[in-house]
């Protein structure tokens, strides 16, 4: 059997030959605690100012800037709770499209006394600037907004609203994630423009699931998540995943360093794809707005995203109906829902996340896919209509 | 050149071959992100569920009351600093032995109005029960004390200690990390005699570093501390790694199992090394205690540990002279200060911690190489006395 075509680059990749390759001898013999004062341990512990090395180059960062974590996730949790408790409780400003996992803590600061502001965004999934610029005057201490968008693959002005944030004093963190390896990401550049923070994730970029870095501006304190052993400059104790971090640092270099040969064609694809979908009428979220070169999330009036995602499985294309960690909750995506987009159409979101192994061919098989899947579901609609 | 014969097992274990041949697909073509609603997404769920029995079943837990976390260190910060967030701030007791990841969020949680009580052992390192039932008295919130610690392998009797913290009204939690594949550890017994947590984390018995649970009574509540996705019944949010969970569950049967044929095993050698280490005029820590068949902690009067670690380390024995994630700090462990060692003997304290692949000729050579070192050091104290 053919493995089914992956268009679900945003949710995850698969990790490169040589990034498994580089993590291969930390899974076997040489598995040491990186804490360990013996050869086992040295060994491990030189291999991760390796990776260490690898992101900063890779970002443009200093290698004492970067603090390793489990992923994403933890990264965002890390900053914004981090930096919250080493501040009295005041304003805290997160736009409206960020992942849940800049929400959800934010929300939880919003429980212990932080006042929690949602930028909002325009039509096309931008951050409203009149707006962000009013609610910088109210001083927040605390400022994120992604640099690219999961679903819709929307990139934001990061450097301009940075600046805005930290004319006013805040505390600016991004969240890079989906925007490695696809748009250029300098932190030194996004530092000197009032960005203190940034996250990026090794598995959305051919890296393991299990790595993830926090880049830090070390004028910005924060208490660590997890405490004890005082590992990662005290931020982040437990014993480091070796392999993983590894492997991020491979990837992260891999991805950086193929962009400019990458990115070119995964824009060609978008542009291929976007071309039939405009044939079949679809409409596409963030279309006038800058976007990543792999992401087109669409939506074809009265087809259900989820059965449209799943009917697409089993003819064999792994795409999305929305960012893949809200794909249990039945709500349509708060993304679209902050950009105005009516509930019904919302539902009807599909996401297409191109990756750099995926080919002219593999984009014109989903669109024939897409096609008779689209034919077959209204031919089940007008019937049972 | 031979590898050298590692003695340091506490620190961290090799991943068994099984478990890094069960991981091997989960790094490569089956690279999915869990919550992907796809077949790619599938497989990865169906494999991450099958880890959490594997787990459950070990430890004798119900699946639904394994929380996956990133490490043992998470783990524990999640348990006490979660339980916290969902309690008015009391009283928190905690051991004087716990590893750094539970006194330091302890400790974070005293700044936060709690009251932080650490638990007193005697000079075997084992929890002062009369101390520990005047505490019980004060009515704590939350109580932690660890199944055996890392440094002496000293097991204490939590099942005794949970019925008297439990009648008392607290959330009992354990730090098992060094105690699955070494003692019977059986959650469900322990939660009958009230205990409600349990920490467990792979790479300390053949697993790989990345993957580690939390096993909760559904009763008690908990806060995640890493916000987002809602991973893990909305306990621990981020993008589940997959290889790892794999590889958790795979080493969590293979330790549990062949426990009955390695204990023994171990315990001969751990005899063999005692004869030798007293022929030497060793002191050993925890003696009188019921410890782990693994882990002997000793001191040679007079005689660095620092020193005689990285002296051992050149001659092919890898050692500890402490807990690994102490080892930056040249303070005398905390383990051996609670238990009324004398600062200068702590500093002499030396670790072995022995595996299953250990043999008695790797136990003879280290003892031998032990009296080298030994004899070498004393030779140049002499001479530069």
């Amino acid at each position: 059997m053919v493995a089914p075509v992956y268009l679900d680059h945003n949710a995850t990749t698969a990790p490169d030959p040589l990034v498994v390759e580089a993590m291969r001898p930390w899974l076997s013999d040489q598995f040491g605690n990186a804490s360990s004062r013996h050869g086992y341990g040295r060994a491990a512990r030189a291999a991760i100012d390796e990776a260490r090395r690898q992101v900063a180059e890779a970002v443009g960062a200093h290698f004492t800037e970067v603090v390793f974590t489990s992923g994403g996730s933890e990264a965002n949790n890390l900053l914004l709770k981090g930096a919250a408790a080493c501040m009295r409780p005041g304003l805290l400003a997160v736009s409206a499209i960020e992942h849940p996992c800049v929400i959800r803590p934010a929300e939880q600061l919003a429980r212990r006394g932080w006042t929690l502001h949602s930028l909002s965004v325009d039509a096309a999934g931008r951050v409203d600037a009149a707006a962000f610029s009013a609610t910088m005057k109210r001083r927040p201490q605390i400022v994120s907004v992604m640099l690219a968008n999961n679903e819709t693959g929307v990139v934001q002005d990061v450097e301009a609203l940075a600046e805005a944030a930290h004319s006013s004093g805040a505390c600016f963190h991004t969240d890079a994630v989906q925007a490695i390896g696809k748009i250029e990401v300098d932190f030194r550049r996004l530092n000197a423009a009032g960005v203190n923070a940034l996250t990026l994730s090794g598995h959305k970029f051919g890296g393991p699931k299990g790595a993830a870095a926090l880049v830090l501006d070390k004028r910005i304190e924060i208490e660590p998540l997890i405490a004890g052993g005082g590992h990662e400059r005290g931020l982040r104790s437990g014993t480091e995943n070796v392999a993983a971090i590894v492997g991020l640092g491979v990837a992260c270099q891999l991805a950086v360093s193929r962009r400019a040969e990458v990115a070119p064609r995964l824009l060609a694809l978008r542009g291929r794809l976007e071309r039939g979908l405009g044939a079949l009428g679809a409409r596409l979220f963030g279309e006038s707005a800058a976007r990543l070169p792999n992401t087109i999330f669409f939506a074809l009036r009265e087809l259900d995203g989820e059965t449209l995602v799943g009917s697409l499985d089993r003819v064999g294309y792994a795409v999305a109906s929305g960012s893949a960690c809200s794909s249990a909750s039945p709500e349509p995506s708060h993304v679209l829902q902050a950009m105005g987009v009516e509930p019904g159409l919302a539902r009807a979101a599909v996401r297409v996340s191109l990756g750099a192994g995926n080919t002219a061919e593999q984009v014109d098989g989903f669109l024939s896919a897409l096609r008779e899947t689209v034919a077959k579901l209204r031919g089940l609609r007008a019937m049972t209509a």
